[in-house]
């Protein structure tokens, strides 16, 4: 249990929205080298993303996400055609949610604290992804690494919530299953909760979560 | 063919060292699983000097690697004792050149190029890599990143040439297989070429190296 905090802030993809969407769409083009591209074109996304900000040169998460499947596609040494290419983006971009969190955002908002989602998603992929999977009507803010052009775990990014909403960053829960996330959150000053739905290792960068849940039907609990 | 450079700097791990050497060891500690634990180790380590140098929680590429590995063990279940967790790190930290290296270096020394490495290595793994691999003496300087405290492709790591050497940027030929370092190198500034002994597509980083060789034997064609 924690004493309240004045938000909640959720990351997005990985944590709210489950990013194995893509493999049936992907099963259809790719047959039996479907899972081990999935795999392949998120790393390569997060990593994108970090190499993109430490050398300055910034796209958003779209383009991002376009680069890494051309790449994992690549790397497999298969073509693909347009076609197929943008079916896939297109699931990518409609993510459906993991199965606990409609209910526990429900909860969190009778409790009656604010709700926010920070993500290294492009406004636009938010805004398409929130309302494919019902969401969006759940959360008071919706902010986007975009803002500041740089990705998470950047420190600048998770300074949008201070700046932008005048929450200082011990006031304020962050929620995420990003291993890279949860350090970079708690390296940054917020409390942090890490939903550890398939019971993983924690990345071994030094720092870990005040909390550790294994569904987000636990996380009113911590909030007492 | 480029105009003659003032200095020609290499990458090491993954360039001139190869990162393969150490699953012999792993084969032996982990059996069919040592390909894909190798891989996410390496895959890690990248990781988290990107992700430490992101969020300024530096610590040298040694514990990195150290953590890296911990967590790719971790992450395929499977638990080692002490005398394999080190044979496993004995083994990377004392990598086997590439074979088309020694030879390549020979002619370059011939031609009276000065000769340096940057690596994301610390200094006491880049002495220990470089004596057992019997490049030490093929080398004017040998340059870490452990001097910013940053990893590469952080600018400030590749602009320890400007600021030890005095060379410039536009006179320094930069080689590396990785592509996040050919990327990284490219966006500094310096002349970049790529060794690409596998065959394997480059990161979509938005940019390109200004040469591509198959082996480091084509390397003293480029310098004409």
């Amino acid at each position: 249990m924690m004493s309240r905090p004045s938000i909640v802030v959720f990351d997005a993809y990985g944590t709210l929205l489950d990013v194995q969407s893509v493999l049936k769409e992907a099963m259809r083009a790719f047959g039996e080298s479907a899972g081990a591209i999935v795999n392949l074109w998120r790393t390569k996304q997060l990593e994108y993303s970090w190499l993109r900000t430490m050398i300055s040169a910034y796209v958003d998460f779209d383009q991002v996400s376009r680069d890494a499947l051309t790449f994992a596609v690549a790397a497999h040494g298969i073509s693909i055609d347009d076609a197929n290419r943008q079916r896939l983006l297109d699931s990518w971009f409609r993510p459906l949610p993991f199965p606990d969190v409609a209910g526990a955002l429900s909860t969190l908002q009778r409790i009656g604290l604010p709700l926010a989602i920070l993500s290294n998603g492009s406004p636009a992929m938010l805004q398409l992804a929130l309302e494919h999977s019902g969401l969006r009507d759940s959360f008071d803010h919706v902010l986007s690494a975009d803002t500041v052009r740089h990705f998470k775990p950047d420190p600048a990014v998770y300074r949008i919530i201070q700046d932008r909403l005048g929450i200082a960053a011990g006031e304020t829960l962050f929620v995420s299953s990003n291993g890279f996330d949860v350090v970079g959150a708690k390296a940054y000053g917020f409390k942090v909760c890490r939903i550890n739905r398939d019971k993983r290792p924690l990345d071994e960068l030094g720092l870990r979560p005040d909390f550790e849940i294994g569904s987000m039907k636990e996380l009113p609990e911590i909030l007492g």
